[in-house]
């Protein structure tokens, strides 16, 4: 039971690149101060994949680390969120339990590249379930994800600028969270995994807020974490956690927090018909381009 | 000559993952009933593949169990069926020819993975080949075949419930049948290959039919079977044909059977703007995710 | 310094799959004499890709062959001319290093295929930043490539027949070009590396002309050779760079070229509602096909 309870807390950590039971149960409080029902879907979540992982007999150091819970609990976090009726919660448990099977079969496929899945299950996941509103009356999705033709589109970054809220809002955004108390905590969640982690977050937090202003993005999503909270993840992957002994870990994982910022725009680009959000689509595409290039230019 | 048309039958059972000349005949009898040139059709792209095939020098085995027949089978019925110009026999010949290609390619990239291609090839083919006929004017899209936007959906999921109907026309979908003889006729197909792919197949038939109506899908489409031979084929895929040794196969076959559900409801939006049928991609999906899975979690 | 410019100059060559200094500074002077500040970015472009692979640490065999420099070259190419901002040259050398990276990170997850990368980063960067315009004000799109909803498309294939201007378009449309002098001088680049790549670009591009006219294409696209270049760069990647030792070359390369027109059609197609062009990605989607089929297929 304990190590139930251990493992699902890591695998809270997981979803921020940490193996760290302690920061899960950070994690899951700044949750659950801003919602708590969203913080039982949570946990239920995290405990759902890492049984997944336990029962189906899948390679005990992978399960003991929470890999099999943090795509499950960010899974049953976005469908309790994006979609809208009453029985979401059950929509967002099943939903976990594919997405540790989605995990798992993602692990196979990516084995012999030796680069990790990071989030993608969780994402294309999502997606997919999202798009089935359209179908199935029984899901129905948040009426704020609505499609729209691109050929419509007009962009008007106009908008107050907040560096203060834009300095803790991207980390919140990791966890589909706008609120500045929990915001701090998480910093704290990260900080007690290792000050490297916190400092190093805050750099990639930092870079995206530059670059997107500089780039000219929207204001309101800018300070609302909304090109942050890909650059931090992307950063402490490429800086710290998989960093393969480079030697310019620094300003590889600062170019590369810098690199979510217009693919972030793209991926937002792409899904404007479908009326989906990115999620964490950029963390993923930039992340796997610095690992893979550094198989292959281990100088970087 | 024996051989050939010996393998090329192979070829059409190999559609349902089966691999018996008798089942590849009482299936091109199912489909001649429907159409006589369908039937044609059939047989010729059938041929066309496995010449590729063997002529290309292909692993001598895989030629002989109808593997390089089945994808130009299902590639040469459908630009068939979903084009309407006069010589769209030629262009469902010549695209039968690509699919064996593709097939290839497809073999050797999933090697390492030991991960079949399944019908993969047929689907993006198809899919290619039918968006074609906005740019060029020899190829004829069907007008049924018509792209929408997305913002402009609605769903009304009313219409008769004909469960005797939804029982048998599942199974026809998998050939772009919907007559109740030939129905009958492809289960028979698959009851003579063994009695327990048969049963395994209306058990996967039944659970998509439950789960799309307790989901609450469109009635119209539940009942021509449009949720169901993507179920079919999957519950055969992971429970009987790539069952892996695995002691739960009949539980994990009908979340599997399941699953096609939602998938199926998402593909069908994915492909909205497009105008392009869900083929049989929902079945791929569905099964790449439990047979990848199943080589990292060998309990499932 | 000297090695510096005969690397790039081979890294502006291999675009056309040929590794040659002399025919990458005659390429170089066909752009140039199109466009002064064109050629600029080019030689630019090929100088940041060919570093980035030096310094990373790649392979250096693949480095001396210009193998990081092809995909920077287009890549700066395209941004420069599909952008319409002022700072646009900026953009389009950042690009070029991306351009390098993603390389690098798609040889290491095509390494275990044996199949090669061709121009895939360049495409898939290439639309990605396209589309950030939508999103970043910095980023401004050039208003000939408008998005479109496919329910509207109409098509209309009128248009004059000019035979001679379509024998050399193609080759000019490799590098974006459509004046005359500049495809002649693109044909002394190609025969200057080797007749038998003269002979068989001549034919791929007749190949893929006398297919878009015989299955009626739009005139306008094919005689400015927009059905041409990804014929050329195909039948020379099947039928010589990569031809894998297969008796039948030319045949299989006359296939692979005019497969290329409907595969073209389609991704025109699939891009329409995003307002993107097609780039050379009908050219990497056929050979992949082709070059992967013939692992599996040796006699083809």
């Amino acid at each position: 039971m304990s190590w139930l309870v251990r493992t699902s807390l890591k695998g809270i950590s997981q979803v921020i690149l940490i193996e760290n039971a302690v920061s899960g149960f950070i994690i899951l409080a700044a949750i659950t101060i801003a919602s708590y029902s969203l913080g039982i879907i949570t946990l239920l979540s995290s405990i759902v994949g890492t049984l997944i992982g336990k029962l189906g007999g899948a390679e005990e150091q992978s399960v003991n680390q929470g890999l099999y819970g943090y795509n499950s609990v960010l899974t049953g976090m976005a469908l309790s969120l994006f979609l809208s009726s009453d029985d979401r919660w059950l929509i967002a448990i099943a939903g976990a339990a594919v997405a540790a099977l989605f995990t798992a079969a993602m692990v196979h496929f990516m084995r012999q590249s030796g680069i990790p899945v990071l989030t993608f299950p969780f994402i294309v996941l999502t997606w997919f379930l999202l798009l089935t509103t359209y179908r199935l009356v029984t899901f129905k999705i948040s009426p704020e994800l609505t499609p729209q033709s691109l050929s419509n589109w007009t962009l008007n970054i106009k908008g107050e600028t907040n560096w203060l809220d834009g300095a803790v809002n991207g980390i919140g955004q990791i966890f589909f969270l706008d609120n500045t108390l929990s915001g701090v905590l998480l910093f704290v969640a990260v900080f007690w995994a290792g000050w490297r982690l916190g400092v190093y977050a805050i750099i990639g937090n930092l870079a995206a807020l530059l670059t997107s202003y500089g780039l000219g993005g929207e204001h309101s999503l800018i300070f609302m974490g909304l090109y942050g909270y890909n650059a931090i993840l992307t950063i402490l992957a490429v800086s710290i956690v998989f960093n393969g002994d480079s030697k310019h870990v620094l300003i590889t994982g600062i170019i590369a927090a810098c690199l979510t910022v217009p693919i972030t725009a793209s991926v937002v680009t792409w899904l404007l018909p479908y009326g989906l959000p990115a999620l964490t689509m950029p963390f993923v595409l930039c992340t796997w381009i610095f690992l893979g290039a550094r198989k292959v230019l281990p100088s970087i």
